[in-house]
């Protein structure tokens, strides 16, 4: 029996796939206060990082800084609808801000018709089912790359700790400039850092000792319990908090020794139609020479947008136990996107550091993304002017402490010890992720891709025996595979010093074959015929006898097992014994009712 | 025992090397007198072809018309020395050509270097062992490229043999125009190339109905036989000849109503480095621009001469029973690319069209290409006055009966029967390679590789039983594959109605697993448990044993095989009857000596 899901009212299937399309459906029923008050708290802590994040990064697409906002509450309002994994944050990131500055030429109009495009491709490739292609994004290459960005996330944040300004973006040079002007650190800047990271790592170390509550105890215990585990939790906001007072207050004072986040524009987007065209001094841009000149743009940021997103999504999955569906995820970027070219967004995917933040501060539902939005357009419209106190150096504290945990220096052993050559895609993606992100997803899948079709191509061979030769692959036969088997089977067969009078291909892990395997399985038995061997098969399988029947193979025998094949004479032309099958003593039907485990 | 050849004496080892990489010396101790016959015919016709067709294909890159000749020849000397397929002949070609056009501005100085540099890409490949890439060519691939060449390749005759000039090189153009100026046929072209079509078929038709020579017969029917023998397989030759003889007999009597190849200029090329550097009026330009202007190209061209020389070499190698060997291909190529650039060469590949005039007059050896090297040194030197009367209408009927024959009609019909799947690589590369023959095999082969890739993703799963449910992956798992047993087993599981108590894994044919596997079953194990069901392996061979207890999984326990893991208490937690192996009670080293096959 193949595996499918027992038959189930028409009612509950229609359920069950509006279930999957709004994943809301699935947690919104169970949801408890317990949880909300989590949510509220993750929410207003990303909400607290998300704001100066995309001033920053807005300056990074060469966008005013306003787009950087704008383009923060659609993704958390449709994730928190659409999204299948609880800790994901869309929003404007590092990576995608710069292909932005690559790809929209420092314009608002040409990065807005990318979302939209982008977004539209997106959900054509959900919509079409193409989510399985992310299963090939295997668990070696996301721990690279988890490894490798908490690394260099951490160190960006690093000039903010020091109060450094104008420091190169790429790693490495980053690392240079750093180290060279390290003498020109902010002692204010540092200070306030250091006592930042400081605090949360306490405050999370405390969160991680402290014993599980118990209705027994007393009130008063009971009271100090809630009061440490909401700091703990809370620690985050609390911080940046803290962190902005302090600065307040010496802005009082009128002595500022602290990087602020500065003044923000004030009032909320406009919601329109997504530009489809340009106008201009001389003229008219129309919309099919704005996608010419935006070129390769409109396959390399739909398709970052969506491994990040799935990168991001499956590397927390794992971490917090929970799975994910990756077309609907593809559907959410998608969708997020569409609706985000109404309200100004730039391109927008999953956050990294972000999406640490909200795990770390332990948020229990997308409805977190809720009170993120919330927070953004609060922040838009009224709330500006808070925002200015807060000091670089705290919002860098958080990033770091949420980014470094994810760094797992055990794989490195454990793959060591389970699968030495997974090695391989692990470093590369490691490795070339301090070049730039985006390449060391894409080597690691690559590498990946190529070790995977390197084991198709060479499956492992089993051969025994002297007299007759007993040849078992390992594995299915797929096109790349034959002309290996073929090489192996000839120079075994031909080059013996008794050249073995036959062969026997034992076909037992052969699930199914393709054309080019029958055919050259045709050109094996010719071969072998020539040289006066004959090959013999046994154990097939029974799609794979189908086919060869259907093929009409010449002096094509087969055999139930291996040992009836080696007794029916060494399975020699004309040799004694019980008469094999062959192609036309045997009723195909007959053959195709057997057992089905063989 | 795994495959690997018996030891060897190390003097023999050396020779296996050298002749590996020398063919050549595979076949000259055994060359026979009959042999040279045949390919000196062979020689002369394909030299008949390639004169012209090298004037031809000079203009579609761009280049003077000499620069087709002086490709035309190092690439036939060095395949005669280094090349594993006796019917591939090296020299311009069409769509390289038309790559060349693209990549080197129409400037000579541009081809040479882009020869010299396309040579050293594809020499490295080959001694980098990547000509294993090419077994991902699978045979539905190459059908359908044969099928669509053949009817592009005699299509673009026609224009020939009806005497059109100015017909556009894109196929759906090309039917278009020519059916449009169908009225403007030149009589003379056409009844000549009708002629020389129905001769070349008549004399066809007569080689394969000729009955096999034996010397009891009288002498006069041998010698007849001979005659006939000698001019059905020379057909190609005395059929140009005669063209030709007609062709000088009008120009003698003053009127030529055929359209002729005309004048070529004469000399052979200088030997000299290919250019470094390009002296141009307002100063030299460098190296490093060269190779910048040419970008792309440098990949393009390589790759596609590659492709395109060993999809051919891999055709005719299985219609004529041989095999190649696609890292000596590499290397022949590359070779015969750096060489070619001293000469003035532009790129060179395998010929589609004149290696099926080398196939169909019956070369015997490799040998072959000395002729038609010589042949085009002796024309650049000497007879460029006689080639001038060849009628085009007649060699566009030799290269259409060359290659109609490689049509083949059957192969639809085959695949339906035995892989119908494989229809869809096939038919997309037929259709495609209307457009572009490039894009024609890019895509068959994107397609194969992705079903390749989905067969890997999605394997066969046999589920069986009720109260304990017996899951059998039919074939390896690799990492594509985790998540959709995942899936599989926790819709199975967590959904029937009687929850089923316990579910057997039967590993028996998986041969492999990665990491990726390992971290799937270890949270597939941990899920399961969530829901009280217990989850065990059996049938586990060695390597994968040796993985997961390498992995150290939460609750892992295995049995030799499915029938013992179901009676030991349905495999429950807890449940009586024999102990289980599990990972901490288990030996390993005495695993590991069990039978080879289990």
């Amino acid at each position: 029996m193949w595996a499918r899901g027992p038959p189930e009212p028409r009612r509950r299937r229609w359920l069950r796939a509006l279930r999957r399309r709004l994943p809301v459906l699935g947690w919104l029923p169970r949801y408890s206060p317990g949880w909300l008050q989590l949510d509220l708290i993750a929410g207003v802590t990303v909400g607290l990082t998300v704001v100066p994040q995309a001033l920053a990064y807005a300056e990074v697409a060469g966008l005013p800084p306003q787009y950087g906002l704008y383009s923060s509450f659609v993704g958390c309002f449709v994730y928190c609808f659409l999204g299948t994994a609880k800790d994901v944050t869309l929003g404007p990131t590092a990576i995608m801000s710069l292909l932005v500055s690559s790809y929209a030429f420092h314009d608002p109009v040409y990065a807005v018709l990318l979302t939209f495009l982008s977004g539209c491709i997106q959900l054509a490739m959900g919509l079409l089912h193409l989510g399985f292609l992310l299963d090939f994004i295997s668990c070696p290459v996301i721990k690279g790359f988890t490894s490798a960005a908490s690394i260099t996330i951490s160190f960006n944040q690093v000039k903010n700790i020091l109060g450094l300004h104008g420091i190169p973006r790429q790693f490495f040079l980053q690392v240079y400039e750093t180290l060279r002007r390290i003498g020109e650190t902010r002692p204010g800047d540092a200070i306030l850092g250091l006592v930042c990271l400081a605090a949360l790592a306490g405050l999370r170390e405390m969160k991680s000792r402290l014993p599980p509550a118990s209705h027994t105890e007393p009130l008063a215990t009971r009271a100090s319990y809630l009061i440490v585990w909401t700091c703990a939790t809370a620690r985050n906001a609390l911080v940046v908090l803290f962190a902005g007072l302090v600065a307040y207050c010496f802005q009082l004072r009128g002595s500022q020794p602290l990087t602020l986040t500065g003044s923000i524009p004030q009032g909320l987007p406009p919601c329109r139609l997504p530009p489809f065209s340009k106008a201009e001094p001389n003229g008219t841009v129309p919309f099919g020479t704005m996608v010419e000149d935006m070129g390769v743009g409109l396959a390399v940021v739909p398709l970052m947008g969506l491994v990040e997103t799935v990168a991001i999504a499956k590397a927390f999955a794992s971490q917090n136990d929970y799975r994910i569906d990756p077309n609907q995820e593809l559907l959410a970027i998608g969708f997020a996107n569409v609706l985000g070219s109404f309200f100004s967004s730039y391109p927008i995917t999953g956050s990294f550091g972000r999406t640490a933040v909200n795990a770390q501060t332990g948020v229990c539902t997308p409805a977190g993304g809720l009170v993120t939005g919330a927070l953004v357009l609060l922040s838009l419209a009224y709330l500006t002017s808070l925002f200015y106190y807060i000091p670089k150096a705290a919002l860098a504290a958080v990033i770091i402490s949420a980014v470094v945990p994810m760094f797992d220096a055990g794989i490195f052993r454990t793959l060591w010890r389970v699968k030495r050559l997974d090695l391989v895609p692990l470093c590369v993606t490691f490795l070339f992720c301090f070049w730039e992100v985006q390449y060391g997803i894409v080597a690691g899948v690559l590498v990946s891709g190529i070790l995977l079709l390197y084991s198709i191509a060479r499956p492992p061979l089993k051969v025994l025996g002297q007299g007759t030769l007993l040849v078992q692959p390992g594995s299915s036969l797929h096109f790349p595979a034959i002309e290996h088997l073929r090489d192996v089977i000839c120079s075994r067969a031909l080059s013996a010093a008794p050249s073995p009078c036959s062969i026997i291909l034992d076909c037992h892990h052969i699930s199914s074959i393709d054309y080019t395997v029958v055919v050259g399985l045709a050109e094996l038995l010719q071969e072998l015929r020539k040289h006066g061997i004959s090959l013999a098969f046994c154990s097939l399988q029974d799609q794979v006898l189908r086919a060869l029947l259907a093929a009409d193979l010449e002096g094509f025998r087969h055999f139930p097992s291996w040992e009836e094949a080696e007794r029916c004479g060494g399975a020699e032309p004309g040799g004694s014994g019980a008469a094999p099958f062959d192609s036309t003593s045997t009723s195909e039907s007959s053959l195709l009712h057997k057992g089905l485990i063989q």
